[in-house]
């Protein structure tokens, strides 16, 4: 975050001053944003920039105890450099957050520099080997070309200068989650190639009593846990794609003054950020537990998997907030589409919804979604979303019927709008894993994939099979012929499902799991990598001789 | 388990040699029953007892490298004696498992005796302070004594006697199971208290702008998170009593040799262990996840909490099979009913399923169930587990009718099987909350625990919508009541959240918890909580002088 920041962010002559030392590690640079009672909302954090004209510097404070920053990675010990967010004072006035760069330790000994309160938070969920730390700054003076100036500027007598777009400073956010979407993939991939190869190898209890013991692949509940969960890797992955090359045509469009998709961007990055990150979250656990105790172990290495990608769901804007930003650019395009403007992008959808979706057209329109066909699935995630979009717009109307504020009537729709981004984002989801089938030409190839994408689409609709009934998008009967259709599909992987998960190319070396080893050798391997256990090293362990003896010498 | 198995199992001979030294600590026992290749599925346990009447003693062996008896908590390095489970063979002949008291270390030395090679199993996701230990048994001799003998036994000449019943041993499986189910209800009961109290002490964001950031327990979206689960704790507390008390009823019949309930009570405890397990798992992850960022840190207790309660998903039986058990006991009772028998007990309402469940009789008969009524939604939660029951048998039949075996038509319809033991615990859950209702006397307290288990019973049909439409049990209108209903729920628990909480009485010193402290002292205590992190104990890390200085120096 410090690189990308600078990079963003930096003036020319910031770039040559910071950004080659920091490339080299001389300098060692960590991203202060967060703040003990701040996370998300940006504009409540504390700590301030006060700009003194007298000495041409920025007077840095933690005013009070909420406004310690918190939670930067590598800020406790090892950083001696921070990119601090203030609110910038200047000749009187507050003009809101910028960057700053602060100096946190000597570069000499590394000992904090005058007014710099900083330390490591303390043991978390994972991510031991990160010294997360915390910042307080006691007016600490940094010279002013240390404001990150290539938009805003602050001149040497004190004069603020606006930047041309207040939506600049958002780049590096939407970058960062877009990455996590992929990120989602990567994680649950690994998880899924972790749970599915040792699902191979273990065998348990009896299908046919006397016989050999199954591999608990041949189980179908198994592979119900598993199989919806590879083919939502493979989508994430598709998404995350498809999100980087997004990302990357609208940074070129906005490098020339061309911000117009920004906001469709921001939404999608928000919103598939939330919905990615809480499902791959959950299915690593499922993964973890399809391993039986041995998943706990972390030889599995999926505990440590969860515990270093579940923070994705808090981190870099937390999911429901990020769910609710989502749903404000899908109220404000509806509303701009029930007022007769034609939407572009992937919320063109609800140009349709005013006419196809008054509830008598729902009841009555003749039930036309074919379960087996893909294209005709992505049409019923579409009218999902767009009638939970109209539900919740419905909702936030009916509030301010009863005369409560706009702002009331929003949060007292809030379940409402997070339900709607949800069924937004799986539309978009399957959507794109439909799109990506068509640049696949392997016949084979594209044959197990389309199982894989069917698959995710119906276990969805299984899933949500509420919404698809509310709406009248399927009948009783067609979700019968989903839940028998999924068996079949299920069926249909199981011999694949090893390839699925090889195909992901996973070395050994990077997933670090003794169950999920690409030669199967699992058990030999397990009690080989027990013995390695530190508390292995003597026999008799020290804490006999210091607890057990003399306990049991004084019974 | 040493103690409570051998309570269950031991001989009066036995209780003298073995009880009153391992209660006084001289013998550290441990209760050895999963290998490093078998868990759920007893049977298939592989270590050896074998008989040599020569010297009246047992011969016990792991034989195969999956047979290493795995994961018995200390087991690794601090037990000095364990009951290991093992295929008794005696005059050629195996008679499945036994118990056998095994040394495992000299009483004076602690160092293991021969024959045993026994270790730690290495780091897991959390019990760091556990040794989950391995055991392998290379020819230990064991006098005949040593196997448990209340029940089965051995004769000095080898004989076999077997016990009375054979469902003695699952006494205590039954009784841990019950026990977990209290469990799952005092794990979420902590993580509610932890995120409802920090909830109410965290302000974020804005619902109206220019006005003070409220407590994020204001937002609707962290209600809907929260209190659900908060009813969940209750609900789960309310049904570990109950199990608790069925129990020790049930075992008192048993000792008089009455064990016509033991399979209810054995069917009973294995659904509903893993039913709450499951749900009380994800919920405090919700929990973790709604305390923001601060929840990662270890300072909320919220991950410590997890990671010691998750494993009760997968030991004393893994869920999915703890599931599939519960459905035999279902398809058992529906068929019996079927057959014109009339059941009683929890499983009576499969009685009526036949007569009412036509799906002529689901799709004409009017729908009466009443949304604001408690008796009526236990109705409904009655009438969607007999009818997934009914489906679930129906797949089985289908199955039978392509002339694949009885075993292989259970295995293909798992996903259906897990589906109508879910919609059973459900269904018991509810009725006990119900239930419990007619205990309470005092008016105040009646009141806000009626709107809780409303809220219990509405939230799991909105989760569970796709099951009541498509049994007919519910309208679309009125699913829409279901929403309004429980937005309107949640506002009116609002003022009562914390009080709720607090009623737990779980002391600061139990909870051990920065975020929930019960003054509300958060932001201070957080402060004072990291700056007392080991990293912390020097200014200057000595990574800095191990290795940044020298990285640096080579710049």
């Amino acid at each position: 975050m410090f690189l990308p920041t600078l990079l963003n962010q930096a003036s020319p002559e910031q770039m040559e001053t910071f950004f080659i030392p920091a490339w080299n590690l001389e300098i060692i640079g960590t991203y202060a944003q967060t703040e003990m009672g701040h996370g998300t909302h940006l504009r409540g954090l504390e700590t301030t920039a006060t700009y003194d004209p007298a000495t041409q510097e920025f007077v840095m404070n933690s005013p009070t105890i909420t406004s310690i920053k918190w939670w930067p990675g590598g800020l406790g010990k090892t950083s001696n450099y921070a990119i601090v967010l203030a609110q910038l004072h200047t000749q009187g006035k507050c003009h809101g957050l910028q960057a700053f760069i602060v100096p946190l330790r000597s570069m000499n000994t590394h000992i904090p520099l005058p007014g710099v309160v900083v330390g490591d938070i303390g043991p978390k969920f994972g991510f031991d080997e990160v010294d997360n730390g915390y910042l307080k700054l006691e007016n600490v003076r940094i010279p002013r070309d240390h404001m990150l100036m290539k938009y805003a500027k602050v001149e040497a007598d004190g004069t603020y200068v606006k930047p041309p777009s207040a939506k600049l400073t958002y780049g590096t956010m939407v970058f960062i989650r877009s990455m996590i979407v992929g990120e989602a993939g990567h994680a649950l991939a690994k998880s899924c190639t972790i749970a599915i190869r040792y699902s191979s190898v273990r065998h348990q209890s009896e299908i046919r009593p006397g016989e050999a013991e199954p591999q608990i692949m041949d189980y179908q509940t198994q592979q119900y846990k598993l199989f919806p969960l590879l083919a939502t890797a493979y989508a994430y992955k598709f998404v995350g794609q498809y999100m980087n090359q997004v990302y990357h045509r609208i940074t070129g469009d906005i490098s020339q003054g061309d911000f117009s998709e920004l906001p469709e961007l921001h939404a999608l990055s928000a919103g598939l950020k939330a919905f990615t990150t809480w499902t791959a979250s959950a299915g690593i656990e499922v993964c973890r537990m399809a391993c039986g105790g041995h998943g706990y172990s972390r030889c599995s290495a999926l505990p440590d998997i969860y515990v270093t990608f579940v923070p994705t769901c808090t981190y870099e804007g937390e999911n429901t907030v990020m769910m609710l930003q989502t749903a404000r650019f899908l109220i404000k395009s509806y509303r701009q589409a029930s007022a007769g403007h034609q939407l572009s992008g992937i919320v063109s959808y609800l140009n349709e919804s005013e006419r196809r979706l008054q509830p008598q057209s729902v009841s009555s329109r003749p039930t036309v979604v074919n379960v087996n066909d893909l294209a005709s699935l992505v049409e019923a995630y579409k009218l999902r979303a767009a009638k939970l979009v109209e539900m919740a717009a419905k909702s936030i109307q009916q509030e301010l019927q009863k005369r409560v504020s706009q702002e009331d009537a929003w949060n007292n729709s809030a379940i409402d709008l997070v339900r709607a981004s949800d069924a937004h984002c799986h539309y978009v989801v399957v959507k794109l894993f439909a799109a990506k089938l068509g640049e696949i030409g392997d016949t084979g190839l594209h044959s197990v994939l389309s199982t894989l994408a069917l698959l995710y689409a119906l276990q969805g609709i299984q899933q949500h099979s509420g919404d698809f009934l509310q709406t009248g998008l399927l009948s009783v009967p067609q979700l019968s012929q989903v839940s028998q259709r999924l068996k079949e599909l299920l069926a249909q992987l199981r011999p694949n499902a090893v390839a699925l998960v090889d195909a992901f190319d996973y070395r050994d070396e990077m997933l670090n799991s003794v169950l999920g080893r690409y030669d199967g050798n699992v058990y030999e391997h397990m009690f080989e990598w027990a013995r390695r256990s530190p508390l292995n090293k003597t026999e008799v362990h020290e804490s006999y001789h210091k607890y057990l003896k003399p306990l049991q010498a004084n019974l």
